[in-house]
């Protein structure tokens, strides 16, 4: 099998900078990935995706294979052209979407029949039609095909989840074929229980993929839970490929996940927060919607070089946020995704460094002081 | 009185094109202003609005007279600061919005009464308090505080509202004082009435300003009326100083009041349109929603230069407005106002080169052909 370059560049403790090297872009890890769920990234051009640093998004399957429809934009000549976004695009596999979003599910041995959310149409996935959708689609890294189960859940039922993702990793696999250039990424599921999750490692790691991704978390466990799992799900997973932690997550998420050894995340929270008039900074969240902005004339953060923080007060973001306008969702978005990029730079040169401790360190005592105290 | 540099450089016909000189920059005429109610051009970046070709914005003095007030405003540094636009910004009066959108107004020969759409707060507009708003926000163009009869009205009513408009064109005038490099331009009234148009203009001039608005058309009186009052308003206006048609227009009305002789407009058919999936062409309008574009490859009008036509298809347009994205509002946005400066530059071009008439029938000949064939 082909396999896309993952180089490893630096390591420090169980964390690891480098790069996956696909035919469209390099993927400086560790990555976050802009969400970019219906060929857009909400609020933002991709040159201006770009211009935060994000060498890759992702794309959500569930959505667009409903809209547009995965065929349509093959015709159309994919999602990259689609949606004005050259560089690389990781597709999720839409288990987790029809499961949160889809109406009257069924689920078999053979996949998942449900209705659209959007108009009660009736679709099936599968893992042969997740990988022929995200062929469609053009992806450049595709997922298998999984089934997610919410937590709590009984150790019975996420053996039994797990099992049945595994042998759908198998059949998608299977479907997916020899893609040169292109890449399938395993998930490894197993919930809260070590053993369950080695068990999932090693029939990936027999199957053999591009990359492994730790699935079944974020999904309401709590941060301590998460990292409980992590400080061993990612050492059951190769070495040599890179881990990617999905739908994770908040700031302190990410750089606890980066120590305990993650490679890739995606997440809507800057996005999502910057339509809600939420600022994510070095020092914490701010809610511009909150009145002591309003007659503020700083920057969200002085040391940002972002669009946002270069030309607009406090008092304008309050401002466009209390009256509804677009910009406010606009610069925001732009703020969030700048200051993701730029802390996963910063956690790339302190792992290059051996100083990830320290960067770590100084990360949770800026936040500790809080946002910049009030005029 | 110092007055602002209005310079014609070119005539053809009753058109003229010329620039109006400001110490924020010269604004080319014929021009069209770009609307930014709130302290934004809605769903646009204003590096961008400028890349359009715009010179200069308007802002709504009763928008931000209650968000974010216009002694806030000043606290922050002004309207252009605050926004993050240094050229010209006009503001209206706030005497249209008032009839328009405030509640429980009370109209008195001393001014305006009224409660706030947002809040319920009370407020009052007076000749003087308008220009000392308007000083507030930093604008470079102020417009007198004056009243808009709706029409169809009877001759009395609106020869009533005419003298109480230029009795409080002359108050405007003696609030605003001699600002260097500020102008501040009457507002002609007089419905359809030749004779109280030219009653208008003549007791305008006597007060002199820096120039002139046809004020009270485009209130649904339909534009072979409004033609009609064009066909003879401009010229009861002094030929050597500029003339502004306020919240006109389509592209039709624009290019009709051009060869009429009106230098400057402003509305929000553009931006509203893009926010709406309406995209304004030299074709005429298209409608993004309508089901023949889901499939089609092409751009809205392959010779447009902008970003919305250089890197999308209808097809992503029809897929972007469907689901509600926040980027069909700032790729419509940005094509609809391109458009109209491209327009406008073409009309600045033809007046200058003595060739109007063959640009006008050029512009009717494109719009009759209609939209480009389906494919």
């Amino acid at each position: 099998m082909s396999r896309v370059a993952f180089e490893i560049e630096g390591r420090d403790g169980r964390a690891r900078t480098g790069k996956l090297i696909l035919p469209r872009g390099e993927i400086r890890t560790p990555a976050f990935m802009p969400v970019g769920t219906a060929a857009t990234v909400k609020a933002m051009l991709p040159d201006s995706v770009r211009a935060t640093g994000a060498d890759i998004l992702l794309g959500n399957t569930y959505h667009l294979m409903l809209r547009p429809g995965a065929e349509r934009m093959a015709r159309l000549g994919g999602l990259h052209r689609f949606m004005n976004w050259e560089r690389p695009i990781l597709t999720d596999s839409g288990g987790f979407q029809v499961m949160s979003l889809a109406e009257l599910r069924k689920l078999t041995e053979e996949g998942v029949r449900f209705r659209s959310h959007v108009d009660g149409s009736e679709h099936m996935l599968t893992p042969e039609r997740c990988m022929e959708i995200q062929r469609l689609l053009g992806s450049d890294i595709a997922m298998c095909f999984d089934e997610c189960p919410a937590l709590p859940a009984e150790r019975g039922a996420i053996a039994a989840s797990m099992a049945l993702s595994m042998r759908w990793a198998r059949r998608s696999r299977d479907a997916f074929g020899d893609r040169a250039g292109h890449a399938l990424f395993g998930i490894q599921q197993g919930g809260l229980e070590p053993d369950l999750r080695a068990e999932s490692a090693e029939a990936l790691t027999r199957i053999g993929f591009d990359g492994y991704a730790i699935g079944g978390l974020a999904v309401g466990e709590g941060q301590e839970a998460m990292f409980g799992v992590l400080d061993y799900a990612p050492g059951q997973l190769p070495d040599d490929r890179p881990r990617y932690l999905m739908g994770v997550g908040k700031p302190d998420d990410i750089v606890g996940a980066v120590q305990r050894g993650v490679d890739m995340f995606d997440c809507v929270l800057p996005t999502r927060s910057g339509r809600t008039g939420q600022a994510l900074t070095r020092f914490g969240s701010v809610n511009l919607r909150n009145a002591r902005h309003a007659e503020d004339p700083r920057p969200l953060d002085p040391d940002c070089a972002c669009p946002c923080c270069r030309s607009y007060s406090r008092a304008y973001l309050h401002h466009v946020v209390k009256t509804g306008e677009i910009i406010a969702s606009m610069l925001l978005t732009w703020h969030n995704l700048h200051y993701y990029q730029e802390l996963m730079q910063g956690l790339r040169a302190a792992v290059a460094q051996g100083a990830l401790d320290a960067f770590a360190a100084a990360f949770h005592a800026r936040r500790a002081e809080g946002d910049v105290a009030p005029l």
